[in-house]
Order: C-alpha cells, then sequence, then structure tokens
C-alpha cells in the first residue's frame, strides 16, 4: 500500500507525519493508492483541492477536537483503516465568475459559494435559476450556495437547512435580506444552473468564494454542480460522514 | 373521454358543476377517465384523499384566486386541457399512530403530518429515525414532517425549507422549539422512517394531523413514505407545480 | 422575622419545609414578612399568583437545578438572605378574554399572555394596538406577549426577542404565521393596549392562557400591563434576576 | 421664519431647491430656523449628520417613496407644516473604534453601528456589557447594535426586533452566528456600555460602520448611547415616526 501524508504545518502534525513516514514509508501523490492529510478540516478541504485532478482517495486524520470531514488520529492500523475505510464520493459544485475587465475565473467548492457585499451598502442581485429569473434583485448582505457537505456549514449559520449526504438538492440562502425582507432562499435540484448577477457592480461591489478561493468584484458568478467530477473522501466505517451530517442536524444548538 | 366532477359545495361550484356536466356528461369515478374537482386548495386535497385507491388523475379548477395544486376555471376547451395537461406523481406520506387504548390508526398525507401540544404544557417528544434515537427529549410546540407538494405550508410558515417538487428529501422542523433552543429540524432522505415518542403523553398530550386527519392523545407516531402509493395530479403545461413551487420560494416574503 | 414556608409536595420540598419551619417558625401568609417557596419555576410562578393580593415579597428556593425565578437551597442562615435579598418588582400583564356566551374571564400573567389555535385551522387573529388597527388578518398557529421576565421562556422559543428587566417594552411575538409570512412580531411600548380579535371563532377557535390560567373559545382578548401591581420577587445579591435575563441571551444557544 | 435648503444632486432635488429658496428665502444653515433637506433617507440620514453639531431641526421632504425619515414633497405651505411639525430627538449612539496603529476613531450613528468580517474567514468577537464579559467568543459574519430609529433596516433584515420609538432599549443583533450556532443576539438597556473586541484580528480583519462612517481593522468597537446629544428631526404631524416604525413592524413581509 502506498501512502502519500501531508500536513498542515504545526509541530505536532509534523512530528506525526514523521512518525507516520517512519512506519508506512511516503511516496509521491501521483504515485499514491491514498493520500493522508494530517490538521483540521479547513487543511483537509484544501487538500481536497489541491488534489482534485489526481483523484486520489484523501483520508483525514486530526488530534483533538474531529471536524466534519476527518477521522481520529492513530499511528498503529492506519492500513487497515484505509482498506476498511468507506468511501463517500463529493460532488462539488463549479463557479464561473466573470470580473469588470472581462476575465472569467473558475474555481471548485467542495463545500459553498458564497458572495458577499464588500462594502456598506447592500448587494443587489438577480437570480437566475436555468434560465428564468426567479429574483429581479434580491437586497442583501449575500447569498451562500450550499452543498451537502457543506450544509452544516456557513449555510446553516445563516440559517439555512441542513442536507442528509445523498440527496439530489442544493441549497441557496440568503444573509440578511432586507429586500423581499426576511426572504431565506430555499433547496434546488442539484442539476440547476444558478446565475446571481450584480445589478449595480461600480456602487454596490461584491466577491465571491468557492470554499476558500476567492474572485473579487464579480459582474456575475454561475453555479451548478459539476458533471462528472467527483471527490473521493474515506471515513473510518464506525464514523460516517452521512452519519456526521445527522448528528450535526441533531445537536442540541 | 369519461369524466366525473365533483364541487365543493358553494353555489359558484355547484353551478359550474351543471354547466360542465352537460357540456362534457358525467360518470361515476370509478368509471372515469379524468375526475375532475372545482374548488379551493383544501378541497382538491380532500378530493385526492376520496380517490386515493381508484387511482384516477385528479384536474383542480377554481374560480378566482388560483391556489396551489390548482388551475383556472374555464368552461370551454376542457377535454384538450385534461389530454395536454402535465401529470405529476405525488408520493404521499403514510403516518401510524398509537394511543393509549392501543388502537393504531394510519392515514395518508399528500403535504405534511404534523404533531402538536394539546395543553398549556409544552411537548416533550423523542425523535427516531431509521432505528437511530437521534434526539432523547425535544421540548417543543410541535413538530411537522412535510413533502416537496406540502413544504411550501404549514411547514414553509414554521420557517422550514421549500423543497422542489423531484428531489429525495423530506423536511422535519421544529414549532418553537424550547429545548434543544432554537432548534429548527432539518431535511432527512425521503426513504427515512421517522419514529416520533411522547415521552410524557399523560401531562404532555400530543395530537397527529395527516393532512385533515386528526389521530387524539397518540403515543406515537410513525412516519415514512408511501411505498408504492402514487396521487395523480394534473396541471396546465403552461402551469405546473414544479413551477410553482420555486414561484412561491422566490416571492416577496 | 416572620416567615411562611409553602412547598410543591415532592418529599425533599416536604422535608426542607419541615427543618426550615423547626428553624424559623412559621406563620399564616398574611402575617408574614415573607413568603418562602420550595419547588421549581412553575411552582414559583404558581406562588407568585397565589399570593397577588396580599403583596408580601416571595423568596424561591430549590435543590439541583436553579431556575430561573429561584435561589439555591440552604437551610443556615436563611434570615440574613432574607435582609440583605434584591428586590425586584415584576409587572405583570392583564388578560381579558371574551367567550361567545358573553362571559369575561380577567387573569394576571408574570410571564406571557398566549393565544393558540385548539383545532387544525390556523389561527385567524385581527390585532388592534391602542385603538387602532394595525394588522387585519394574521394567520398563524398562535400569538405571545410577553414580559420581560417571561422573555426567556416561551416567547424566546418562538424567536421572540430576549427583553432585559427594566426596560419599557413587551415582545408581540408570531408563531408559525402563514400570512403574513414569517411575520414575527415586534416590540410594543408597555404602556400598549394590545386587542386580539378571533375573526372566525366557530370555524378556528383559539385558546388563550395567562400564564398557566386558561381561557378556552374566546372571541377577543385584550392585553395590558397592570397599573399599579407588582410582584415584589427576592433574589440573593449575588444572584440578580437582571443578570439572568443576560446570561440567558448569551447562553450557548 | 429662516430656512436653509438642501438638497441632493439629483436636477428634480436642484430644481425643486430653486424653486423652494425663491418662495421662501435662504439663509446659512447657522443662521437659520430649520433645514430642509430635500433626497432619500440615505440623504437625510447624511444631513443630520453634517448638521449635528448645529442642532438645527432638520425637515426631509422627497419626491415619490416617502422613506422613513422623510415627509412628503410640497412647494406650498411649508412654513406652515414647519411649525405645525412634531418634533422627535433621535438619540444616537457612539462608536469609539481603536486601530491597530493606536488610532482612536470616534463616530456618531442615528441608525447603527454594524462590524463586519472583512474576509473569508469569520470575525471572532468578545462582547463586553457594563464591564462584563457576556461572551467569550462569538463566531460569525459580524454583529450590529442598533437605535430604535434604526431598528427597522438593517438590524431587522438580519433578523433583529423593531424597536418603538420612545423606548428604553438598544438592539443586540447577530448575523450568521456560526458559533454559538443561530446566536441571535438580544436587546440591551440603552445606557448599557458595549465593547466588542476581535479577538483574531490579524488573521479575522473587521470593519465597523457608524452608519455610513467606516472603520477598517478595528481591534476593538465601544458603543453606547450618546449622554446629551439629541438630534431634532421634524415630520408631519399626521405622518409621525413612531407610526412609521409601527406600521413598519406590522407590514406584511
Amino acid at each position: 500500500m502506498k501512502i502519500c501524508f501531508v500536513a498542515f504545518p504545526l509541530e505536532k502534525n509534523l512530528k506525526a507525519k514523521e512518525e507516520l513516514e517512519r512506519k508506512y514509508g511516503s511516496v509521491e501523490p501521483e504515485k499514491a493508492d491514498y493520500i493522508v492529510a494530517l490538521g483540521g478540516d479547513g487543511f483537509i478541504l484544501k487538500t481536497l483541492h489541491d488534489f482534485l485532478k489526481i483523484k486520489k482517495p484523501v483520508f483525514g486524520m486530526n488530534f483533538g477536537s474531529v471536524g466534519f470531514l476527518m477521522n481520529n488520529y492513530k499511528l498503529e492500523g492506519l492500513e487497515e483503516r484505509l482498506i476498511n475505510a468507506q468511501l463517500t464520493n463529493l460532488k462539488p459544485l463549479v463557479m464561473r465568475t466573470l470580473t469588470p475587465t472581462g476575465k472569467e475565473i473558475k474555481a471548485i467548492a467542495i463545500n459553498e459559494i458564497s458572495i458577499r457585499r464588500e462594502k456598506y451598502q447592500a448587494a443587489k442581485l438577480q437570480i437566475i435559476v436555468d434560465g428564468e429569473i426567479r429574483m429581479e434583485e434580491l437586497v442583501c448582505d449575500g447569498v451562500i450556495v450550499s452543498t451537502s457537505a457543506g450544509s452544516t456549514g456557513y449555510n446553516y449559520s445563516a440559517s439555512g437547512p441542513i442536507i442528509p449526504l445523498g440527496s439530489n438538492v442544493i441549497a441557496l440562502t440568503a444573509v440578511s435580506a432586507y429586500q423581499p425582507r426576511h426572504w431565506k432562499g430555499g433547496l434546488l435540484k442539484d442539476n440547476a444552473k444558478i446565475k446571481i448577477t450584480n445589478t449595480n457592480p461600480s456602487k454596490r461591489p461584491i466577491v465571491a468564494h468557492a470554499d476558500h478561493i476567492e474572485s473579487k468584484d464579480v459582474i456575475s458568478v454561475e453555479i451548478e454542480m459539476s458533471n462528472g467530477l467527483e471527490i473521493p473522501l474515506l471515513f473510518d466505517s464506525d464514523h460516517k460522514i452521512e452519519d456526521r451530517v445527522y448528528r450535526e442536524m441533531f445537536k442540541s444548538n
């Protein structure tokens, strides 16, 4: 079994990486059967982004608090865990933004694509779904389009619904809607093609994020679920992500 | 084409029914190709319930405001409309309640199953999903389990998400959760088996409704999507229910 | 110092009452300087209601979890605690309901007055504030009018705001508003005179509660803050109710 | 009667200003009895800020849609309207921010003071009220502290409560709270001294606004209601701001 270890540069992670490499060896990502990532949720997410193209299954481990995308850290028994791990293929969103200079930026989001006002003035957004103008003007702080995997994060904080893994919907969630007042958004089919246009980009600039990938001063943002691209993520079988989504949903706050 | 007309007993409906029957004839429901129902959303819903077993497609028409499950009233051209209508098969929920005397009541819900406290004291509910206790004790006014078709109704009023037709999720929405405070619920896969148990039925009685069908003083409520049963509903093709769900979602309040 | 002890009839409370009476003596409520109540929040609330007219300061004590209106139980040092206690005068609400038979019921609420549908059909309510119709028709599960003391309870569960003690506002909070959709209510000046009328009492009966005092099938409910009536409640000075309201407000859920 | 006219530089406003000045004359602000401002809500707010120090009553007029702080435009009868107008003294908030270079910025807010994350990372804020740490760490998009006058604006969009004019509370409203999840904030007494500190300013910079006045990269923000400063605003007596707050509260969305 060939493993490639990556670690978020904190001392404990780097030390663990050393120990793991001593025990299991280490190969280049391209030659690996598995990528094992040591760090928090943010780092796992970054690792998934980094290795999107080589399509190797990623197994995250962390010390202390075990985040949403991770497993417990243990030095021993890693090969067995990898063999027995449950594979979850996350379907990411694709974001295409247009900037005032006509530049198009494309980025992938495993969790969510968010749009946010950059200035004091509320954003004014037009929302098109599958070619149809569904909202002429949403005046708001911003908007989130979230996958199931991302639904327990920013989407949930903004009062969007938690979506179970394996469902065919994505969440469109508004943040602080001024007009229509208290508009919350809703769910869309996961094959929906969404286009969000800034109706007043000079006075009311907006920034878009595909996970952590930033695109500033965008004129429009097109969002759809990736057709084909799947992101293989591994979980200890007593610790499945489906279950974590439910646990998050039923948590006491 | 054989049509069976039914009408909510208001004068205008009864008069329209007469005119329609004069023009198109009328047959018993069992012999009809189509059921045409004249009345509001509540009446269409009732008609769907009444004709569950004979599985005839229902086409609702209404004067004035056209509700969620209906089409515009017109005397002329009905046969053409029926032929060209879009068929939507709604998948209902099945509710099985247990009463203190051990009686089991079974009922079908096209829109939602709701549970509500009957007295001053908040309800104390345990929630089991697919055999697993997901919430030991929810202290609340009540809980709603809603289909997509029902999601724009009571579920939405209680801040549950609007679910597009054709998705594979149902909404579990809490009403006025006292503990866990502000718990909102979430989405479940539509094959989830839900069991909600009243943990204190003597002091804190609850009532359950499958749409309008009431079951008082229930000890427990089991809910799952019907396996097999589908309810055929017809819409003018320029007036599809999928579209109405979206329109409701993006409406200005 | 003359104390009257009352206890919620659980063994531990009754035993504690006995010990306290042996140590401090006990007098009739009318002759007491202080009422000391042993029990939970619900019992303290009931005690406050029971002794409304004799206007004696009430000091609540409880074992185990110390609720909102209570202090810790201790046998020793009670007289000193009472002398040093901080006095908070709660201003209750007065509810006047009208039933179909023309009967008027008057009741006092220290926490909140709530109105709730009795049946499957949503309530349809008209809201008048200070003689002006502010809402022609609210279609909803119910409505809560809450004092500051009650604002952390049912009001907060229904997403109403927590109101600090000593402020001059009360909360009007809607539960599951269907129309206007997602209407949340707001704050009113504490001298507001509110009248809520059931616009369809035969089809859509409602029940009103002033704290636990029930009034069924009401036609209308008039609510205003009591003019003059104040309810004296005592707290250990390191455990003030003002502070508890804030603690509740900033709690982690 | 000496009037000073100011106008937002749109043609219609400037033309109206000319006509008004021809009819009523015009003086320097310092010598005026009244400031009459022509423009929308934003401009009236700016005018109030501009003339804070000279304490002259401001009367706003607008064409078309009449915003929250304004009256209808009419050329005739202005002097009578001013004489009969109802005076409302708004009590503003004072914001004091500290920047990393130790610079202190002070600004006045008539509507609200808002704090917002500048980057992708959620803000991490500590909240102190009256010298007491009330929240160790709020992870969120931002926080709003709103006066009654501002409560119908950004505060309301972020699900904060609408506060009637003349009450002694201010709203502290959280935007997209990630931790504590769904924390909404609450009401504080209007003499509360609030201090909000950025616990991670290097990684998670925040920007503060007192109405439109921006203060970037702030380390901490101190907020309290101004002691003494009052802002005189005039309304036609059939169009009082108290009433507008209520109208906004009971509006259909």
